[in-house]
């Protein structure tokens, strides 16, 4: 991902919220990275104290963190996300240092953000934030969430061309005024699958570090790219009802589904362990049921009968994003283990 | 429930699961509690630590934490979980202080335990009980976990009436070469609902701490009994599509939804907050969907008219337990805060 924004001469400006690790972030230096995204100013507070000092949090700015943003903006150079004149108009009055801003906008996903179309808005925002004091103008940062819904390659890129047309309208309109503005735009599947990204500056997928099955399922990764899985220890079995209990629940995975062939539901899937990697996916053996902290693992008589109570097994997550969110650290397959951000109040 | 156990000469030995806060623990001290349920032998520890001597992991053992068991073993009267010969020979080998054994059924949630009617592996347990060395038989232990399909008070009472019917067997065919053996039952809709507990001796739910928008579905509580909210900045307003995005994702809420009645998924309710409790529900404000950090509210006009950017909404959580869990303490409306159990490795 680093090479191909490199090449293409944008910026590459990685979404953290991922990992969640200062570790996995010294992995990002080797790749020339020096410019982040994350989704709090916790998580911000977190990568700055280990000297990440250029931070965009990539989330509609939370007004109740006005001191937090404070804090940082004293610190490193951040990048803060509004959409509304009120947020504009809190920030300017109550921050006490320079911060720059993107405007979000909505490129078609319909989470958040202003419509691309809504000139009126964005007008009077750009407008708006000329003439503030405390905070410059970044430009647009959009996310096109909608990518989660394509089906293989040619449907990521019929939403990637979809956000390309919005962000070239926006480019047009505004770049007169605001010479420097720049467009970030990030999810994996059009960043991984896309080869051009006309007027876009900046890249901001975070979900690639690890891939998943809901990318793999999406088409924008091979299942050898999923890079996270989750260990359970078996505690007991089941070989009449075809299941194997594990301690692994909604606790440590997530409730995140998807729908099998039949209709059944797979929180996971089992991959084997091997010395430095793990298997292939075998289509057999998935989680087919969570509760709190017990995984119902559906598997065939042979893989019942050789398996034991302590034996670990290995499942490849729904969404890593939420599963890696869950658990306290990342245990490497030789034996290291990685620190991850504490959960913690603000 | 306290009371309810204590009318009908029940061991109450609450599940803490929910809660995981020492400090909500102390609550039930005042309602003379002094045997628990956990889920974890982490969880153990963290309460063994603050005075609780009593405590029964409520989840089949896993073998990987011998060490563990042990540690806790020696200061605490520690009862565990087993359903298979291999995990009794382990402990039995590997235990260096007593520690009480239940054996798990299966009272028709399938999700785990012996079935109470397979005598073969049940005698076999049994008798390898009598002569282990380092263990003691303590009785079976069930969870009605089916009573969360049921919709209404005579649902949850059939379940109950089958899962009564099972414990009764099994007191006859094994009280007579165990007299001190009990039943451990437990579950929150067949505890709040049910009057009567034939055979049973001890009564472990956990949920009804707080209850949540799903015992409210089953008809386990009330809406006014559940006691526990999630507090959300509003960050964004959409009033073209009747929405508002808050920060509050499915890393606070959980992915846990219910289906609304026109097909629509809910992932929390909404409800104002008032100075010392929150007013009813208000069906037309619920959270349509929910991403890592976002969460879109659908809210009426005017609703979304009067809100504020930075303004806190309350909402009932589907699953308080996940929702709980995902928390790193509670905030009551006094302005105190409540300590929680901290996410670590074992």
């Amino acid at each position: 991902m680093a090479n191909k924004a490199e090449e293409r001469d944008l910026i590459f400006r990685p979404h953290f919220k991922t990992h969640q690790s200062i570790e996995i972030g010294r992995w990002f230096r080797a790749f020339r990275v020096h410019k982040i995204a994350v989704s709090s100013l916790s998580m911000a507070a977190y990568f700055a104290q280990n000297g990440w000092d250029d931070i965009t949090v990539a989330f509609p700015f939370n007004l109740l963190e006005m001191e937090e943003a404070n804090a940082l903006a004293e610190q490193v150079d951040l990048n803060l996300l509004v959409e509304s004149k009120e947020v504009i108009q809190q920030l300017d009055k109550h921050l006490e240092y320079p911060v720059n801003i993107f405007v979000k906008v909505n490129l078609g996903n319909n989470r958040t953000g202003v419509d691309t179309t809504d000139f009126d808005t964005l007008d009077a925002l750009a407008e708006q934030l000329l003439v503030a004091d405390k905070i410059g103008f970044m430009g647009f940062l959009g996310h096109a969430g909608h990518s989660y819904t394509a089906r293989g390659k040619s449907e990521i890129l019929q939403v990637h061309k979809q956000c390309l047309s919005k962000i070239a309208t926006l480019k047009e309109r505004y770049q007169p005024a605001f010479p420097d503005m720049i467009i970030s735009y990030g999810d994996t599947p059009t960043c991984s699958v896309a080869d051009d990204f006309p007027h876009v500056d900046e890249l901001r997928p975070g979900n690639f570090v690890f891939y998943d099955l809901m990318q793999h399922q999406i088409g924008a990764c091979e299942e050898a790219d999923v890079a996270v899985a989750m260990a359970c220890p078996v505690v007991s079995k089941h070989l009449d009802r075809n299941e194997i209990v594990i301690y692994g629940g909604a606790v440590h995975f997530s409730k995140e589904f998807q729908i099998g062939k039949k209709g059944e539901k797979h929180f996971g899937k089992y991959v084997s362990l091997q010395q430095d990697q793990w298997g292939p996916l075998e289509e057999t053996i998935y989680l087919k049921s969570l509760s709190q902290e017990h995984g119902i693992v559906h598997a065939p008589d042979y893989f019942i009968e050789k398996v034991k109570e302590g034996e670990l097994l290995t499942f490849l997550p729904i969404h890593s994003c939420l599963t890696a969110n869950l658990m306290p650290c990342f245990q490497m397959l030789d034996g290291d283990r990685l620190e991850k951000m504490k959960l913690a109040l603000v």
